[in-house]
């Protein structure tokens, strides 16, 4: 008898086929006729879940990791940017140490470490994280910090998402709508659909209590929430938008939907209940605006980001179980 | 102010593109890393959850509805083939009645609904299906009575599968999991690779407590379950094998796995957990076999069809939910 096979200790990389990594994956575009018919126009969902790391922040992760010198890249994330990062750190054959509070969820910290990062913990009831990652940076002088959103390589990096889209969309299509959390996503969009010379509508939703991009729009300059707000679209808990994100939206967005709490655990169950896609709180986000503010895409073809799908079970369950309609 | 856009009560074609439906869509080959590490092996996912209607049941259906001379199609599902024909009929010009048990979920019935399909009701109670099926074959003397498996033109359809994979899968590639039910996916599966002049190893997973394909490939002939058996895959909830399946599956099988129930609720968590798909547990159950039999995989690539999406909500969180574990 053959021996049972076991998992190798050894990041993932090693299970993966030469040249993972070269480029990111191509997003899946998918059309929903239920969606659809529920909303009344024609979606079509720019889908990065099946992008490696499971989301878009693949794309931002892996252009820092192939274009800085440095052979160390130090980040903060308890979430996507961190798996992101940790992946393509590994991909490109350098290190990735990755800050996470203490009280991350087991989940999150695994994934991190099964893509090959290195975890140092903060505890945030005695440092902050920022504290820590200097603390680290003195202790890694040959490290490149890495902010995941307020950097012109990540801006960069997701803007590939944008060039795609603007090969891939038809001309009927002249929506586009993306959450916006520290605006790293949605000011690549923006640079993406410029350099391949398109002209697309950018939308962004934005939680309503995380509104500072919609604030910071109204008032002509980047306008702070006083403290992390604790939308459940956790990646869209961001103090303010970015220095360098933040001429890009200015210009660039047509407009910013601020999204009720309510609106995001509705959208995560209208994908659950009418599409294939299982959806993480920020990766509905976008779709949540499409429900808040329905006139502003009535008789259009909307293209929609679902910008990643990594969920803890007890989260998705509580948004999307029976008895949350 | 403009008006709140309103779902239109045509069905969901008016609100595709034009020449959906000329082809099903390709499949979605995704390799998930975080799997692969689980599982100690590299899998390859044929993913037809983003199929039209959720499920590959729409490559039957499809050509079905192209090659079919009679002006209606009946049959009797209350699962992935009744919204499929549905779709299937209306894309192509054609009616479909879909015979349902009077109890079947709200969500299925609505399904069919959505995707154009007259409903016929059956009361289980005091009429089989069968006996209803034959009385509307009475009534619409102009209908084409379909089976979701047991039919060349079904296993012909399923055959695009298999040729797209045959073409798109490398040649490290040696193993393809398969669920089976009544075993119009494999024996398409096998002709689509026969007529590629591609060989590779065809592995059948079928729950344990419906093993009925397992049971017919020992004997020689097609063996039946004694009744319906009550698998949570509830598209394998067949009393046996198709007359035109089993010849191809006797033929081209090279083993069936037979899965404990438990398995299929751990390959959905596993996909939930490691992977961006949602999957319903028939559409589970060829991970569920690889799951069961590691052995038989050690050191291959393999593929495993992911075959369908479509799961109620309160199935999916009582088996993937927290606790499951």
């Amino acid at each position: 008898m053959m021996e049972r096979p076991q998992a190798p200790a050894s990041p993932v990389a090693s299970l993966l086929p030469d040249g993972t990594g070269a480029a990111p994956l191509p997003t899946l575009l998918h059309e929903s006729p239920r969606l659809n018919r529920h909303l009344g126009i024609r979606v079509l969902l720019a889908i990065e879940t099946f992008q490696l790391t499971g989301s878009f922040k693949f794309r931002a992760a892996l252009h820092l990791a192939q274009h800085v010198h440095e052979p160390i890249i130090l980040a903060a994330s308890s979430g996507n940017f961190g798996q992101a990062l940790a992946c393509a750190c590994v991909l490109t054959g350098k290190r990735s140490i990755i800050v996470m509070p203490q009280n991350s969820a087991r989940v999150k910290v695994d994934a991190v470490r099964q893509y090959g990062g290195q975890i140092e913990f903060v505890d945030p009831r005695t440092q902050t994280r920022l504290d820590r990652v200097n603390e680290l940076r003195a202790f890694y002088p040959a490290a490149y910090v890495a902010s995941a959103y307020d950097d012109p390589l990540v801006i960069a990096g997701n803007s590939s998402l944008g060039r795609e889209l603007a090969e891939r969309l038809g001309p009927e299509c002249d929506h586009l709508v993306t959450p916006v959390g520290g605006g790293g996503l949605a000011s690549g969009l923006i640079e993406g659909f410029r350099q391949a010379g398109r002209r697309i509508r950018v939308i962004g939703a934005e939680p309503e209590i995380a509104n500072d991009a919609a604030r910071s729009l109204k008032a002509g300059r980047i306008v702070c929430n006083d403290t992390e707000p604790q939308t459940i679209a956790d990646g869209a808990r961001t103090v303010s938008i970015g220095q360098h994100n933040w001429p890009i939206l200015r210009d660039g967005l047509e407009r910013i939907v601020e999204v009720p709490e309510a609106r995001i655990g509705e959208a995560m169950r209208l994908l659950f209940e009418l599409t294939p896609v299982k959806a993480e709180p920020t990766g509905a986000l976008g779709l949540a605006g499409l429900l808040t503010a329905p006139d502003t895409f009535f008789g259009k073809t909307v293209c929609c980001i679902v910008s990643g799908g990594n969920v803890d079970g007890d989260v998705y369950m509580r948004l999307v179980g029976p008895g949350t309609a």
